[in-house]
């Protein structure tokens, strides 16, 4: 059975322009920013393989979400009905784990420069995949 | 700054007739198995708006990995080279997060029937999200 919860260690955080969340597009491909992935040196042999134009998904904690909430209407648009939150994109949710699909720029060694995301300056990285049309390759 | 750590509590709980490890493919779209999502009544209101047929993506918790793995020859194939975690879908990772794509087949007040998915019974479920292509429409 389940455990009743788990602990969830942030492996990095966004380094981004963006650092207002009444800035931030609702989506990423609506007009995301560039950022880094900044690693903890503890995590960083975990990016080696990531390369230069690869297209990565990135796992976030969205930190500044409302987590009581269940039914939200689409968007913020008040004349769409209430829908529940697993059938939309909202933030706010159970647990607010945002997913960024993302280009690499560029590479260091303990950081990923990425495009495009929305993610605000400050946004905990919880996990970092091979985008899913890549499995195969991998 | 971001938190130390966060806490996760599931939402629900995969039932599945996979029970084994051992029997799993390695990726749901390679022979995975159908298998019901089942929620907690706490949260089950929201997946009200989710319709037959929509295309999913079913985060889980994959309580069976280890966290302290950062390095992994690709999909156990030992003549790969070691390759970070983050380049690779090895459930062995520091937040053993599981993201799996899947059509909806039928639902009930509290659970959804989805394939393919290759998370074993009793596999902790986090989130569930519209899959990405779908984000526009809602």
């Amino acid at each position: 059975m389940p455990n009743d919860s788990y602990e969830i260690k942030p492996i990095g955080v966004i380094r981004s322009k963006l650092t207002d969340l009444a800035d931030a597009p609702m989506q990423g491909d609506e007009g995301g920013y560039e950022a880094w992935l900044e690693l903890t040196s503890e995590v960083a042999p975990g990016i080696s393989g990531i390369r230069v134009g690869d297209s990565l998904l990135i796992l976030t904690w969205l930190h500044q979400a409302q987590q009581d909430v269940l039914q939200v209407h689409p968007r913020g648009q008040l004349e769409r009905p209430l829908t529940g939150v697993f059938a939309t994109r909202s933030p706010d949710r159970p647990n607010p784990i945002g997913l960024h699909q993302v280009s690499v720029l560029q590479i260091e060694k303990q950081r990923v420069k990425i495009a495009p995301i929305e993610a605000i300056d400050g946004t905990p990285i919880i996990d970092i995949k091979p985008a899913l049309a890549g499995i195969s390759d991998r």
